[in-house]
């Protein structure tokens, strides 16, 4: 192999891929990148066998051929190198490196003993066309209720399914559920891909606009022009998450996001030494929303913001789980709903827009 | 205690003052700080019993009073409200906080049960008059030398002390040692001043030009208009540096900084597996430095920049303590220079600016 790139290209391009291949594997050779000319662009690719990431990157070919090498430092190496174009080659399973006045000998491993690639068949596979920005937004909205508990394999991932015409995207940790409807589709897909995969597929998509999914009972695909992300699902059964959500609230307030998060954050200070727990209130004749919390030998503080409400009503909630969904949510104006102290408490991006729902547990005060 | 102060004021002097305050002391109430009235201001102060740090901040006093409440809390409360005047007033032990919409009371320690503040006798303290830009280079320029072991306490602080009319800042951790000379001075002061103490006063400074310094025999006290620190000195006879300090290198290299970064930076990759030993060669005849670095198992790299050279020479030393020295400098164009493999090597500024001096040991090769 031997091939010009430019120094940009190729640091982005190992900078994408690099965590996937050194994430401390057992088999010592996923620890390498693969580097492989095809057609008149240079492959780079990583695996840690539940998930393969391909970055493609113009490249002047002249001989094709390939190489694995240690991921993290080749990473490295080319991000600190001034920008220019840089020479790689292959010779006797080491790779040379030039550029400029910088060269380097690393010490690869030949590809042939790299594990193949997976690939999903397009004849069979269920297929989506999707805007990148709107997959984007998805991801960091449901993956926000992703449980890191891994003896509940199921919710450790994002629940991809169709429901009365359209895709919908669903988490929870039990504590909390985030649901995010995504696109039109009669399609019958139903998959839950690690949250992981997800968080690699929003960070290695470049510029396009569209993003092409591919589902085969096994295995999700996410392609672009210039990357590829393959990535195993999770087995298991999702749990039927929509009964939990109450169809109407008696307390409906709608408050601006800012306001809601000051006084959430502040509260949330002095609820930190009793497990985070925060007590709302509404008054519909003040048109005041407050929040109380007691931190029991350090004192206690109130906080308040007016807000539009339908009726009075009162719940206890972790302060933590109402920040972080208040962090991700994307409206100046949000909803916060729920039916007295037991029943789980619903916050919107805006009244009667559906299209996000995320649901808090209370906590029994 | 009652008094009205602007938030923005009363969360900087917090900030400034939480971290020596809230740093796990075992006398709980070290975990507080003291808010005092103090004529027209109010008084702000955290100590951990070796250091004690006072912000002065402009407020308006309805009644007279002190009170000491838990550091942490006050100043992420205070921290996130929003900007506007906060309302103070002590009331059997509470302190009662109140801003708009926003209200606190929070638990306090009656203030006789603060330790006293310490002071120093101006009278009979030797006194400097520094420019506080000048301060801030010396402390970010000398730091990078302080030892971090505890065994050998003298060289865990920066050794302030007279020499043939100037006032000099000197640290080592027997690897690496950086003088500075910071002012003319004929005052005979040789103190150790803690590496934490001058950290502190680094980030406590505030838009003054010039700042006071005052010893006495155990104590430095650093004071501007609105702040003041007082911490002990570390007992113990620094080492006798000046003999390490090369009087003239053979192999002088002019070179520019950013170039010296970068090639330092990527050996430094490859050295990552073998302790960080790099090898500098320079060559008089190619006007070149290239630096030389192996990674066992993965590789090596050589790279190059040109440079001013006198005399072909080689080198090998810890990349590490290169980088950082390189970091911290603050010129285009630095001297390194050193006599053959064994004796020291010596950064310095730019030609002939005593000013600042670094030295690095070289490893055995």
């Amino acid at each position: 192999m031997k091939v010009s790139v430019t120094q940009e290209k190729l640091a982005k391009a190992l900078n994408l891929i690099k965590d996937i291949a050194s994430s401390r594997n057992e088999l010592p050779i996923l620890n390498n990148i693969l580097l492989c000319t095809d057609g008149g662009r240079l492959l780079i690719a990583g695996t840690n066998l539940e998930i393969a990431s391909t970055q493609y990157i113009g490249a002047k070919i002249d001989k094709h051929g390939s190489i694995t090498i240690p991921a993290r430092l080749v990473s490295e190496f080319i991000s600190n190198l001034p920008s220019g174009t840089v020479e790689l080659e292959v010779k006797n399973e080491h790779l040379h490196i030039t550029s400029g006045k910088f060269s380097s000998v690393i010490n690869g491993v030949v590809a042939d003993e790299y594990p193949e690639l997976p690939t999903i068949d397009e004849k069979t596979a269920i297929q989506y066309e999707i805007d990148v920005e709107d997959l984007k937004k998805a991801i960091i909205q449901t993956k926000i209720a992703v449980s890191s508990d891994v003896t509940r394999a199921v919710l450790t991932g994002v629940y991809w399914h169709n429901h009365e015409g359209s895709l919908y995207l669903a988490a929870t940790d039990g504590y909390r559920l985030a649901e995010k409807r995504l696109a039109k589709s009669n399609d019958e897909v139903s998959a839950i891909i690690p949250a992981s995969t997800l968080s690699e597929v929003s960070k290695s998509v470049g510029e396009e606009k569209k993003i092409t999914v591919l589902f085969d009972e096994s295995q999700v695909c996410f392609r672009t022009g210039d990357m590829e992300i393959v990535s195993r699902l999770i087995d298991g059964k999702f749990p039927d998450y929509r009964q939990l959500i109450p169809s109407n609230s008696e307390t409906e307030i709608v408050i601006k996001k800012a306001d809601f998060s000051r006084v959430t954050k502040i509260a949330a200070l002095f609820a930190r030494e009793s497990g985070g727990g925060i007590t709302v209130t509404a008054s519909k004749e003040n048109s005041l929303l407050s929040i109380h919390s007691i931190a029991s030998e350090l004192g206690e503080n109130t906080s308040e913001a007016s807000a539009s409400i339908s009726a009075d009503g009162q719940v206890t909630l972790n302060s933590r789980y109402l920040t972080e969904v208040l962090n991700i949510i994307d409206a100046d104006e949000i909803t916060f709903s729920f039916n007295g102290k037991l029943s789980p408490c619903v916050i919107r991006e805006q009244v009667k827009n559906p299209d996000y729902t995320h649901i808090i547990m209370p906590l029994k005060s």
